[in-house]
């Protein structure tokens, strides 16, 4: 999916909201147990059931892989019941040096059809820039993470900058707006004034809505450029929302309320 | 495996040569393209030539997740015929937040079965200490990376302390030498003395000897401590010596090449 396509999405579904499919097999209604493929199923009902009041998803892949190969055939199904007009994210957070980091590119997309990955930084250019070369897919780079760990060395002031906007800085240099996104946590509402100085016009992946804490209108208040430029994630508290048999229902609800709060301050 | 049961094998076999399985169909011998599963055969056929010679199995995982569900399969067959005595590594670079790095830590320890697993730090320590809760197994956290983009940000300075050694410092607090080793890559050997005042007695894990220009002679001179510390790896040197009938005797004479040089320098 290009630019345009995204921001086509977004304009139109008036939400720039991304559902994470953080999909743990033992937090799923137990009665999908029975289900030859209790994962698959879940997401599959889960997507029918939000895919009109979203525009991405997000599959984290340590829940996947932590599966073994029935892991990956769960992930491989999901991706094949995502509607085409929906973005799809990798949270993979890859990254090695440049032979292998194209291997992971293959990965995700080419054989699971992904549009975007995303990719740590702390290996450098040749360790991103395999994942540059596909036309319309994306790379999003970690930026500032959501999590407590985030300050541990993202935070590190190096000639009067920290490690997180070197990492703006230097990386956005390597691609465009067209290829190129960052993961900025939502935990973080007070840096986006700051980063949207270094990042002006990129697309920004914020997790850390819902169960982590962060606060959606704040971010869309803070974060937004003209055409949007956020999707922001929610994956634990629309996924659990409910865990009986009207699991459905109860994550379409709790996405319609992140989707009213979206929708009320997204700017196009 | 324990640190003392891997300093024993280095000690026993008069080696600390590590051979990553980076296992290519596209390069590995055509005849086995007609096997079940190729990527497994190579494997199996190098491992049984060279696990005599070598301390260590390095699969990478990039290379086995980019051929779907079957390169996963095939990596569980790989680890079922690596010898019980040979320490294995998920050269996976993964990290995330906490809850996803559990997933990936039971991933490779438990489902997979490894030994260790290679995790970057950009997201801090709770992305790197859900890997140090399981009992002999470890966690290699990258240091040097052994390539260009290296540079970019591991080299980033402050305060006359570079952000690998910011790394060093930081994480070798949330592990020991039993649970935590490092990664850094055999292109700096001049860091190497410097790097050794930051963690002695800490293993270091040595990418980049062979194909990617690392001299493994001049890494043993500097970087070894009491107990060797050192796990020199050699990956498509060794795995693409030959390409014919008899690619297992040529990788098995490039891994006594590598042996001969490793052992005429070992310090255990």
């Amino acid at each position: 999916m290009n630019y345009h396509e995204l921001v086509h999405q977004i304009r139109t579904k008036k939400t720039n909201l991304c559902i994470g499919l953080d999909t743990d097999i033992k937090k799923i209604p137990q009665f999908l147990l029975k289900e030859k493929d209790p994962v698959f199923t879940f997401n599959k009902i889960i997507i029918e059931a939000t895919h009109d009041l979203c525009v991405a998803y997000k599959p984290n892949i340590a829940f996947y892989e932590s599966m073994g190969p029935k892991g990956w055939e769960s992930l491989e199904k999901t991706m094949e019941v995502i509607p085409e007009n929906l973005f799809t994210i990798a949270d993979a957070k890859r990254g090695d040096i440049g032979n292998t980091s194209e291997m992971y590119a293959r990965t995700f997309f080419e054989y699971y059809q992904f549009d975007a990955v995303t990719v740590a930084p702390y290996m450098g250019e040749d360790s991103v820039t395999p994942f540059l070369n596909y036309k319309d897919k994306w790379v999003i780079v970690l930026g500032l993470t959501s999590n407590k760990g985030s300050n541990d060395f993202q935070r590190l002031t190096f000639e009067g900058k920290s490690l997180y906007e070197h990492v703006f800085e230097k990386v956005s240099t390597w691609g465009n707006i067209h290829n190129l996104m960052f993961v900025v946590g939502a935990t973080h509402a007070d840096d986006f004034s700051q980063i949207r100085k270094k990042v002006p016009d990129h697309f920004l992946l914020v997790p850390g809505v819902g169960a982590q804490g962060g606060d959606a209108e704040s971010i869309m208040e803070k974060g937004q450029n003209k055409n949007c430029g956020l999707l922001i994630n929610v994956s634990r508290d629309i996924l659990y929302a409910g865990n009986g048999h009207d699991f459905a229902e109860t994550a379409r609800e709790k996405t319609k309320l992140y989707a009213n709060i979206l929708s009320g301050k997204i700017s196009v």
